[in-house]
């Protein structure tokens, strides 16, 4: 696996509230609220298939997340610090069944349309959906724990981009719902709440020129995770819409 | 990791001669000559500059393969095997410097104009060529060597699709000579003989029905893997050109 040094690194170390500046300033110029697929979703610009397509993919994203959290999990020595993060993977995988995100997630995809058993299946996602999401798994896997809490900071930028979603997509498609978009709802008050955690140890941690660069670069590789999976959608079902070889296919509409 | 299972799996064991057309079948439908990239490409219809972001890509996967084949020969305990599949290392990593597939290939990257320390930077490839690259080094490191060595066999279609390059890069690009395609003129014959033993090799060991789905499955992931790299240069750099954050951009032509 390649180390990414971060080109732009310099030896000065920054202070806190700079590294913050930083780590913002990736996330205006690189994270996925600027790609295309999202404006078209958020205009209401999409057919349902696309749709389709959209949260087909996204559930293997869903999916993941708490397998690369129970991989963070695995790095961190004190009790404290399991316990603030432990709380993702109870976002996620809920207190039971039919609770918990990626619950919310199967409904947001029957809602739209899709199979339930067909998506937990993952048989129709685009390859590049799959090698995105694992490059994600396995970064947090394969890294220092300070870079796998920094590649989880793309949440900072993510009520913005989930306020935009839900008043986008309601007005903009038929047959969503507001019951549809129930997986949105808590993401507003759990992504603030995660962050802030995650912000202050970045920023407490990433002490030498060297591990803020680590930081930095990890916010950049989490952003790509996040643009490829757009890209893949994209190129499959928008433009020129080239959907690889056992790829989910829309039905005709 | 998800385990993909082969959904056209019987519980029937094929013939080795059966097993081998399956794997047939599966390039006449997935391989990546039949991407429209490869069709532009061999046609003389890109630019300059997609021919560049074509080789600067591609250099991620020629130089990841020695460290993919490295991880096949921890999980091959016979020397036999060993010195049989450590010939593909010595074939990219060469006797000494200036020679090796790597090092051609390096010099197919210099031949269409590209700077030599950046291609080898890699800081400009696309994230979807980094996923799927790193997903089939991660897939050699941690399945079995059944499936690392299935998943080689791709190169059994390639001997085509080589003689379908050369040809038509050489007819088509002012800018392309024989000297800069000669990485492709010992693949012809390096090939063959791979596949020759890891055919062999596949149709011998592959003996329960489950451990052939695992070997197609294989194969079908590794056409997923050549698939994927051309979707995402296609994206970025024909229909709709849509470069992502941070990847290189052509210089006007």
């Amino acid at each position: 696996m390649n180390v990414h040094i971060d080109s732009t690194a310099t030896d000065r170390v920054l202070a806190p509230d700079e590294l913050e500046a930083a780590l913002r300033a990736i996330g205006a110029e690189r994270y996925h609220h600027l790609h295309p697929f999202h404006r078209l979703l958020h205009a209401g610009a999409l057919t349902r298939g696309q749709v389709q397509a959209w949260a087909l993919n996204r559930y293997y994203y869903q999916a993941m997340i708490p397998i690369k959290d129970a991989h963070a999990l695995t790095k961190m020595p004190a009790p404290e610090l399991r316990r603030e993060w432990r709380r993702r993977i109870i976002d996620h995988d809920g207190d039971g069944p039919g609770t918990g995100g990626i619950e919310r997630w199967l409904k947001l995809a029957e809602g739209v349309g899709l199979d339930r058993s067909y998506v937990q299946s993952t048989d129709g996602i685009l390859p590049g959906t799959r090698f995105a999401v694992e490059a994600y798994v396995n970064f947090v896997r394969d890294r220092l724990i300070l870079e796998g809490i920094a590649s989880s900071l793309t949440e900072m930028f993510s009520p913005g981009i989930i306020a935009d979603r839900v008043r986008g997509m309601l007005a903009g498609y038929a047959f969503i719902t507001e019951e549809t978009l129930a997986y949105f709802t808590p993401r507003l008050t759990q992504a603030p709440q995660d962050v802030d955690f995650a912000l202050r140890y970045v920023k407490a941690e990433a002490r030498t020129a060297a591990e803020q660069a680590a930081v930095l670069a990890a916010l950049r590789f989490k952003c790509d995770v996040l643009w490829a999976q757009l890209d893949a959608l994209y190129l499959a079902y928008v433009d020129p819409g080239l959907i690889p070889p056992g790829a989910f296919v829309p039905a005709a509409e």
